[in-house]
């Protein structure tokens, strides 16, 4: 698939600061005169939304692991379809909220299906279409959770109450993933205050992708 | 996994009597004092249908084939984990209406996404449990539609109603497949009365799955 626009993709771990960090890069990018799709998986897609619901349906408790992967792959290619490359196509700049690194690391590696297994479904969903550009908000597992039992803001969710040993598997993947895809993910420094994780993401998303155009 | 039962799929295109040819085999293994389970997906299975409702609702016009796909794949996991598995453990023979080779057939060759594609993800959702036997009831599509336009009582569905060209790409593909699994897949002359096509039937049971024993 060929495209005028820019895909950038935002991942980490709990508390990582990411989607605080998105918002914020919206503007910036808004303010430099690009067009810029905000979104996040399943994005207000019908279909998507409505596997979603399959997916958390908390009456669905004997769902297999791979079920739910391969559920998460099929609502990913329908909002990818849908959303994120007509966007592309009329030559936004795409920002999402997770994408495929987060199955990587989170089905993958922290629920243990392997992240090679997870990663040829998801190239069934995505084709060809991979990021531009991902940015990593590195930051470690007990920080980032430490900082979301500091935020009276941000809801506790169904992963953050997970064991520690369940997020260090997930940084532990980001890792491993930074070192498989190194021309696309990017990390930021996300243990630092926020103006400063802005000011990184900013610089990356400059040189990686305007300073080259 | 490993199990004490057998696991066999019947598959075949429009027309082809495995359906009817599926129900005489179940009476006669349970005449040979076998644990018969007869199903098809999504069996019954709460997860495997609310999936299944999603791929047929008429109001997802904008369903991408890999969505499609993807949801089968998923929908198929549950079945096999919470049905096909359960009662291969308990030593039953398992008689299931179409399985992975329609994904293969339907979706990989006549969809146009590839066999090698739409196997690869249904690998992930099934890993090593293919089937000990699969028969291919084998009928020109031309004549499948004919048998299919003189019966009266079973309904004309939405894939009847493909385009001839349709049915030949699936046909083409079941002897692709037949090529590719040979130990696996075996040929049923359909082409022929309904008591010879079920003799051939119990026959091939027979020799691959009890004289071996």
């Amino acid at each position: 698939m060929t495209y005028k626009g820019r895909f950038i993709t935002l991942e980490g771990g709990e508390g990582s600061g990411k989607t605080t960090a998105m918002h914020e890069l919206e503007q910036f990018l808004k303010q430099a005169g690009k067009d810029v799709v905000v979104t996040r998986e399943p994005g207000g897609i019908a279909i998507a939304e409505k596997i979603r619901a399959v997916i958390l349906d908390p009456g669905h408790q004997e769902m297999d692991a791979r079920t739910e992967a391969l559920l998460y792959a099929a609502a990913r290619r329908q909002h990818l379809v849908e959303k994120v490359l007509p966007a592309l196509q009329q030559g936004s700049i795409v920002l999402c909220d997770r994408f495929v690194d987060s199955s990587l690391a989170y089905q993958g590696a922290a629920r243990g299906l392997g992240i090679d297994a997870v990663y040829r479904i998801n190239a069934f969903a995505i084709e060809d279409c991979m990021p531009d550009l991902t940015l990593f908000f590195d930051i470690s597992p007990e920080n980032g959770m430490a900082r979301i039992l500091q935020n009276q803001d941000r809801e506790f969710n169904r992963l953050d109450g997970e064991a520690m040993s369940f997020h260090h598997s997930v940084y532990h993947a980001y890792h491993q993933l930074m070192e498989r895809f190194p021309d696309r993910i990017v990390r930021v420094n996300a243990d630092q205050p926020r103006e400063e994780v802005i000011e990184e993401a900013v610089q990356i998303i400059q040189a990686r992708l305007f300073d080259q155009a």
